[in-house]
């Protein structure tokens, strides 16, 4: 049976149309799910990763999309495709990555390369089962396998969308091109190169960047933004070689030692920045996104409780508005050994590894800038290599910085007139859904908003539990056929 | 031709007729000390540390020594020794180890027990030369092997300054005992039982401890005390597991932060260190101290410029006087990942390895009850394990305090008769002798004082650089020389 969509845009009935239809399609999807999956898609592994792109491109081809693999030297493909429609007003470009991250196979209950499903995720107990020989799919069931949710869901789910709109003759109203990187979990390092070599063939009106996980009480959520990151290791120097604790110990300043000193200074220990200037510059929120902050589901208690945290930093702000800042975060920390390795010593350096968010308005080499002008109010000698002997004589205090990449934090505007159509549709689709400013992680979204000058939104439509990045990935099934509506849905925007 | 001592103690011209003799023999002392070095004597090397016994043992027996080998369950023997002198007012026991650090044989130019000269250390381009085929054996030139240096040079320099002795015909003029170790490297952990087991054997009047190098200019040092040492480590908690910095970064608690505040709170950046009741106790000391203290020559610039520093902790004080105070160390810190290994997480746990250097008068349990008090003070809940999830509830900032063993320090006064005896025997042969109170590092000499109730005294003979406990262990010839002088004096000291 064939249900028409009627009237304009996307109505109950289309939706209804869709979902019926996967259901009655799960296993289909399931099967070709699994063949994509089965093809290995670590970034470095370019030989595989091409293999997803010729495969993901013929999928898209067999169902009517004008689909090509955009090349530029030494970069996997990306996956192009174009579906037009004739007095579209509008250009909705979907972006997607096929690539995943490393595995260790030693760590995954079963190969990550041969998709299998269980009843629940492992830390609940999920069994294997044959979902082939099953009366009945359950919506928590989970498929596990590498990429299953990060991020080859969205294009399994809007290449199964499309056939649910040729199923049910819902239409397109909307131009729709479709972008699928394949270097993203290697930090997407040509994807500037990919913007600026194809500028003109990927213009459009926005960008919806279906990645990343749905809210964590699996209520639909959309972002319209990511922060900014960059990293600065800093080295404090002590004596020239470690010396015996007990002949030189506090006579030979102790790098460790000052190093936490230093450290101290940055922060109030209330997660409160203390670098003069490092709050300046900031965009202000709008009233859109403070009261889309507002309705955000409150999951802090939650999540404090799940993390064994009797307390979080900032006065008791909530997640959600700790991220509208930027942040400085000590992620690692080393100088002589510890435990076993602990010597009776005065360490000759010590190391901390820090990162840096940003937040819209700030820029990541200006920030740096700030840290480094703290540390030099703090009397130390900054330098970028280890310190000469001439240094060492001169300066009681040096330390090494040695700055990282990084780029600036992205917020499309909920008021543009882009952001209102997306979000009223996915408000139709999904009455719950929740508006996220910005999310508090980082994505080289920045390419999209100042070489294409485009919107962005995000659009995720996978489970949070996911175990993405980590060993045991997988998809709870209840995501995939939500998502191939929300694609369906958003493919048949205005 | 042999020189007889005449009057009364050691005299100028018994000195020079030791001289002579050891001139005469430094190859046939060579002889024996290469085979001594040959024999492997890592602490952990049950069966070659034994062999190492039985060697002395006879090396002392051949010389008319009473030697034997003491036994305590479980140890590697003491090889003890006794020399009676019809008359003698005095017992004076000498103690030296014979036991050696690990060693990597990778990191030796040649193998560790297989002894080799060099006409210099490594570091200055020392040549391997054939000693025994050499027309003069150079006082610069150095023996390189483990333990050559740390300390059976000291064994191998009494049984020489026998052997001198009988051939000058010096006599003794105390009783002389040997007490030799076979566990020093390893913490001397069986020392205590060794001590009460044969306490009535090992009565002596002083202890004469055979370890450790001269001052760092080369001038014959004694030394009165060592410093006690303990070890703490701390683990402040954060989430139960590590966090993605964007997602949580400033809001979740950073253990690796909270740490470095913590630790900043313990000293001034000065080397003064902050903790309440710190230096409460400290047996202040004598005007023979001071006055010993004040003579020891000055070589913090030197120092200084040889370990790269600009300046030093405390204020201008010398390093001779920053060890009469407790020290606080940081040894190590450890969090998440720096480097390759860095990872944009808020870490679940930060740890810094702690070494508390105690002088006379403190007990470095109390000592450690002090730190714990003030870690108490900064708001922290201690705990000796993990925090179980209840604990993570309830308390915010969460520390778990490891305790290491730990000795205390002693001290023994210059101003006893008998430290007033070996002061004037080892002035008599080295004018420019250097007095120092106590040593900044830690042997488990309490035993000698708190069991045996016996003052003890550090006479040291070998170079400072000598790469003890690490690679490339060497002795200067001229070391070995004067340590075998030194020896022959001390054994007719009256």
């Amino acid at each position: 049976m064939m249900l028409v969509a009627a009237g304009c845009g996307w109505a109950q009935a289309d939706q209804m149309a869709v979902r019926k239809w996967v259901g009655a399609n799960e296993k289909k999807i399931l099967e070709e799910y699994s063949e994509l999956i089965r093809i290995p898609n670590v970034t470095a592994d370019l030989k595989n990763v091409r293999k997803n792109a010729e495969f993901i491109r013929a999928m898209f081809e067999r169902r009517g999309v004008a689909a090509r693999l955009l090349e530029v030297e030494g970069a996997s493909p990306v996956v192009y495709g174009e579906i037009r429609t004739p007095g579209a007003k509008r250009t909705v470009i979907f972006y997607a990555h096929y690539d995943g991250q490393p595995v260790d196979p030693k760590e995954w209950l079963t190969p990550p390369f041969e998709p299998v499903m269980r009843t629940a995720s492992v830390e609940d107990g999920g069994k294997v089962v044959d979902w082939r020989a099953a009366a009945k799919i359950e919506p928590e069931w989970r498929l596990f396998g590498r990429a299953t949710s990060d991020d080859k869901a969205p294009i399994m789910a809007m290449a199964a969308a499309l056939d649910a709109m040729k199923a049910t003759g819902a239409k397109h109203r909307a131009n729709v091109k479709f972008f699928f990187e394949g270097e993203e979990e290697a930090g997407s390092m040509n994807l500037e190169k990919f913007a600026r070599q194809y500028k003109d063939l990927i213009q459009g009106d926005v960008w919806l960047i279906c990645d990343g996980p749905v809210h964590q009480n699996r209520q639909q959520s959309l972002f319209f933004g990511v922060r900014g990151v960059t990293q600065v290791e800093l080295t404090v120097f002590g004596p020239r070689r470690e010396l015996h604790s007990g002949h030189y110990g506090n006579w030979a300043p102790n790098p460790a030692m000052q190093l936490s000193r230093l450290l101290a200074t940055m922060t109030d220990g209330e997660g409160r920045v203390l670098v003069p200037g490092y709050y300046e510059g900031i965009v202000p929120m709008t009233e859109s996104e403070k009261r889309a902050m507002r309705a955000v589901p409150d999951f802090d208690a939650e999540l404090m409780a799940e993390l064994g945290l009797a307390r979080t930093e900032g006065s008791g702000e909530k997640l959600i508005e700790r991220i509208t800042y930027p942040s400085l975060n000590v992620r690692g920390l080393q100088s002589a050994g510890v435990g076993k390795e602990a010597r009776n010593v005065v360490p000759a350096q010590a190391t901390a590894a820090i990162d840096i968010r940003l937040v819209k308005g700030l820029d990541w080499r200006r920030q740096v800038d700030k840290l480094v002008s703290h540390i030099q109010s703090q009397g130390y000698f900054v330098t970028e290599k280890d310190p000469t002997e001439e240094e060492r004589k001169k300066y009681a205090k040096i330390v090494r910085v040695r700055r990282g990449g990084g780029y600036n934090a992205v917020r499309t505007s909920m008021d543009l007139p882009v952001s209102r159509a997306v979000i009223a549709e996915m408000k139709r689709m999904h009455p719950d859904l929740v508006l996220i400013p910005t999310h508090g992680g980082s994505v080289p979204l920045w390419v999209f908003e100042e070489v294409l000058a485009t919107p962005l939104i995000g659009v995720p439509i996978v489970n949070h539990d996911n175990n993405q990045h980590s060993y045991n990935e997988n998809l709870r099934m209840a995501n995939l056929w939500r998502g191939v509506e929300t694609m369906a849905g958003l493919f048949a925007m205005e």
